[in-house]
């Protein structure tokens, strides 16, 4: 059975290509980093557009608390160090899945530009389409949101180093995407991202 | 122009899954773990593998030295500590591959049984094929390949603790593919990687 099925198998000198993969997909791969307060929509937006995305036949994955700070990043607290531990490895596991065709959607508060900028470097680097979406909403919305009653706790100094309350958010100073999730609709932040990326011919690639 | 896209774009309520992207890909993910010596063959067969899985329109992607140490894990060293936070690592990130839809050929030495362990055990807690494929050569043999001429660095003292030399290498006990690559042909040893993609129902998925 060996013999027989060998008779299918045909392969090319030189080793697949990212293109060979971007191929297979019928798009490119592509990085969009979601950064924001807590309860500024972040996940919102990153979860629609992953429903809009996948119902177009295109291949996305989503990098959050849920799937990182639980797995591989589970060795990681949250001092300043590990914080910054936490965003780089983000940031390469991200270019592993573009590298791969994936589109990635990161969502994480991520509040200090120089990791973000690392990140982005790390893109660059590897020719890479790298998209800072900055998910921008006014502290006192967020705060009234509030979805998981951590600015409540923060408030009451139960959590210390709370981005927006006593940690800083570093806003993105040119951010490829700039949503105002306190003034747009999701169906306009969702459009403005598609948009975006088909503007980059991000989702449509063929050899 | 925002207002114009806005009326493409429809989701349901609902994440998306893991089967709505194994829809969008048309396969299942997958690790295919390739354990066994320096000079093996582990990397041959994997980017024979690759290969054909991507004519036959598969997407695959392959983890090894080159993509890990210089990236994610840049910060690991050799020591026995490091080693097993290297390979929890790779097991980690080849579990959001296959949680993606990707067929992961993930190559590494990986020595030590309890590590291979701890992989397989990440990989069925999350409910995803895990393939452990020992790839078999005589330590003679690999040693006379000796294609990066590090058996000859070890026997001469110079690198201490290589793998069949003076650091064990545990064989899988029950590995799901075990490759002779001594007595095989790599055309052999790809034909039996598809079949037994094939046999466990990997390689075509719909909902």
């Amino acid at each position: 059975m060996v013999e027989q099925k060998a008779t299918n198998v045909h392969w090319h000198s030189g080793e697949v290509t990212r293109e060979d993969r971007y191929n297979v997909l019928g798009h490119k791969g592509a990085t969009l980093w979601f950064t924001g307060l807590s309860g500024s929509g972040k996940s919102t937006v990153a979860v629609a557009l992953e429903k809009e995305l996948t119902a177009r036949g295109k291949l996305c994955y989503r990098l959050d608390g849920d799937n990182i700070r639980l797995g591989i990043n589970k060795n990681l607290g949250f001092s300043a160090e590990d914080r910054t531990e936490n965003i780089r490895r983000i940031g390469e596991i991200s270019k592993l899945f573009v590298d791969t065709g994936v589109i990635v959607l990161s969502s994480f508060i991520s509040p200090y530009r120089a990791d973000r900028d690392t990140v982005r470097a790390l893109h660059d680097a590897g020719d890479m389409d790298f998209l800072e979406i900055h998910v921008d909403c006014a502290l006192a919305e967020a705060e009234k949101r509030d979805p998981k009653g951590l600015y409540k706790k923060a408030r009451a100094g139960e959590i210390k180093g709370f981005t927006g309350i006593d940690d800083p958010y570093e806003a993105p100073v040119k951010p490829e995407v700039h949503l105002h999730t306190d003034e747009m609709t999701l169906e306009q932040e969702v459009a403005i991202l598609i948009s975006e990326l088909e503007s980059r011919g991000i989702l449509n690639f063929s050899i």
